[in-house]
């Protein structure tokens, strides 16, 4: 049955790609209110893609931020299985502009690679989906399986409604298991399944003191410096060997196997010296980076402000600095119980002089795992196989994604993650792509994925 | 011979501030080059203002950046002395402007302040001068004593420029001592006699880790932070003690004398509690606040920056992260030997996977000092005194003044700093502002003094 459905992406694909385009072309960034239109553009794009390929209840929901796409097809009979297909359509910021080479939101080909923001987080693989519904359609006139669609605008700003529509609407949106696609392979055209996703949590930490800057030769010396302060609140939280040094921050994690740490020792990976252009790499005392990433916990400050950030010299004492943290958390640790023990941390290590300000980031997420032996998985890893002709390898990720963690705690079903993203994608980040091999191929191991899924 | 001048300020009170208030008005922010046309603009402000009074010379220098007003006054004879007068006329940046309670380019008196930015540095302090100049030139027809004066568009970037023509113009600029009104009193309405101001120095510190931003998910674990480095690298820099921890950092540092810190303590200060809104004063192991800000060198964190300073969150590894620093400097103090030191430390401590840039702040300055006993001194307290209705008190103090070094060393001339600011002028912060006490006394000062000096 999926021979038509294959001839029919391969046939329409510069229609495809020309279809894809439009939807990057939108600026559908979610953090920034000025793009809320845009958003609600990229709702209606796939509204109007799945209305046009005869989905049922197609609906543009509204939230109490950006809109999330719902529809259905039950076209497949009572017999057949249930998926809900879960994506984001929402984009993260393009700052630092002037690094792109071409416009964010103009996309373009070059070296086999789509050049756009959200061609591979999320956006690109979003479409696959929906060009991969619409070839059975228009071959078959079915899909072989149900479908229920969930594609959001929120993702990149914590899916904070997604969290209360998925509790409210549970009826609406059960299923038998759920596909997502935004997540990578360990190289491009590698076949892979990660079967493990790390947690999240973090804070913010402001260290405020005089409440106006200060003349640093005036009040040098009689007031403490709030960046020196945060400097050493920061420097306090993880040494130099990489080892996190908040205390009871390890208590709960899952050891790893030795079985774990040697697939992960052979799974390919990218150089990340390459990748990241990085001297060498660092990572946790008596682990390599590959298992730190993969399997250990991490603790990254984000981003970091206080005082004077313009060119040249401006002597002042600034009133305040921030810092943002987040970590990344593996099975066994619970995001509050560490988000306490870091704000624990703060409060007992502020020095004198200055009070501190501690917020928690609202959204959090356990770690995620699922067994490797699982039928739907096995049919995944056969798909893909078919797909880039080659051997599916099973992963744990660094990566959270907190819609996976939901889903399991509401749903109870078990989470496909179909990612077909790769290394050098350069999500988040200036001059985002995504290969065409992903495209081709990923559309491609989707067709024989819902056939299986079927069987 | 002063009371014409006495009374022609005090009946042309009102028409003087008015003409301050429109020197103010104009947004001369010298770091910023959208603000060119208004930096000429305050410069030809101060041109027409001597050209007015019947200066001699009058000229806009041009320079290689913002240009420098010099004018003479030559009416006083062969015997008189020939003072050369410096100011600048150029402010700081705004910003933050939501914190200003007004416009800090529409002067606006409030509790016998006048609020604006470069009302207490300088502009305000130049206009008085200009506004004697005025009074004994409209009074007497004359002033006691010949003139040099000579305005900079540029010390709140630096001063780069002045520091060449100083050496190059030697012979123009010559005179027998300098007077400079760029500083302040120990309390509002205390004459007081700065004679000890602190050197400067600093360097700017760049960690380099990926080449560009990453996702925190995917490398987190194999990536050194570049923020993290650099908290590392800073808190290893100052202890939480306020003790500089750069080696030799306080070698060649003049120990304060048991009278000195006597005179320290005694002398009145403003309650840094009150005026910062510090829960607590920090300073130097082993000295009081007062003691460090007037008399120790200081080591201060400017600016900070690196990766996402938006809103919420934005899980990434940036790329890089910067600090400013400037250190203030004591007698003894060579300040190209401390950046060196600050360098050589930095580079000691760059931990593995990350590369660090030091730049090196290009001016630096030493310290200076001056006898209290010298008869220009003596003469300065006097007509403070008989200004203020209050006896002369004498200070060191924190703040660094660049250019008194550099006539100091060439023009090998006595400097008198006859400051009228105050500790709540607020000075490079938002809502600077500057008492009309100190306008109306300054003056008055002013008067007195250039009659002193004649005799």
């Amino acid at each position: 049955m999926s021979e038509k459905a294959l001839h029919y992406i391969k046939d329409n694909r510069e229609r495809l790609l020309g279809k894809l385009n439009e939807f990057l072309a939108i600026p559908s960034v979610s953090t920034d209110s000025q793009y809320k239109d845009d958003v609600h553009s990229a709702a209606d794009f796939i509204v109007t893609y799945l209305t046009d390929i005869n989905f049922d209840k197609v609906e543009k929901q509204e939230t109490n931020g950006h809109p999330l796409v719902y529809a259905e097809y039950n076209g497949a009979g009572m017999d057949a299985p249930t998926v809900l297909f879960y994506g984001h359509y929402d984009v993260q910021p393009v700052d630092p502009i002037d690094l792109w080479d071409s416009d964010p939101f103009k996309p373009e080909v070059r070296d086999g690679r789509l050049f756009a923001r959200g061609s591979s987080d999320d956006k690109g693989q979003v479409f696959m989906h929906l060009a991969v519904f619409e070839a059975y359609m228009k071959t078959e006139g079915a899909i072989p399986i149900n479908v229920k669609v969930c594609i959001e605008g929120e993702e990149e700003i914590g899916s904070e409604n997604l969290y209360d529509i998925l509790h409210e609407k549970k009826e609406q949106f059960q299923a038998d298991f759920a596909v997502i696609s935004d997540s990578g392979m360990a190289e491009k055209n590698q076949p892979t399944i990660l079967y493990g996703l790390k947690g999240f949590t973090g804070i913010e930490i402001t260290v405020n003191g005089p409440d106006h800057d200060l003349h640093s030769g005036m009040y040098g010396g009689a007031v403490r410096n709030p960046i020196m302060a945060l400097s050493h609140i920061l420097a306090s939280m993880k040494n130099e060997n990489e080892v996190v040094t908040v205390d009871g921050f390890y208590d709960d994690v899952e050891p790893l196997t030795d079985a774990e740490r040697k697939l992960m020792e052979q799974a390919p990976g990218e150089d990340f010296l390459e990748t990241t252009g990085i001297p060498e790499t660092v990572s946790e005392e008596g682990y390599t980076a590959k298992e730190h990433t993969m399997g250990r916990p991490t603790f990254e400050i984000n981003g970091i402000y206080g005082g004077y950030q313009g060119e040249g010299t401006k002597t002042i004492i600034p009133s305040s600095a921030t810092a943002k943290i987040t970590c990344r958390l593996v099975p066994g640790q619970d995001p509050e119980k560490v988000q306490k023990l870091l704000e624990d941390h703060v409060n007992n290590v502020v020095p004198t002089g200055v009070t501190v300000d501690v917020k928690k980031e609202k959204l959090s997420a356990k770690a995620y795992k699922v067994e490797p032996t699982h039928p739907l998985i096995k049919k995944a890893a056969s798909s893909y196989t078919k797909a880039f002709g080659k051997e599916t390898v099973y992963l744990r990720m660094g990566g959270s994604i907190p819609v996976v963690e939901w889903i399991e705690a509401i749903y109870d079903i078990p989470i496909v993650l179909l990612g077909f993203g790769t290394p050098d994608d350069r999500l988040h980040s200036p001059n985002e792509s995504f290969p065409l091999d992903s495209f081709d191929k990923g559309m491609e191991t989707l067709v024989y994925y819902w056939d299986e899924v079927k069987k």
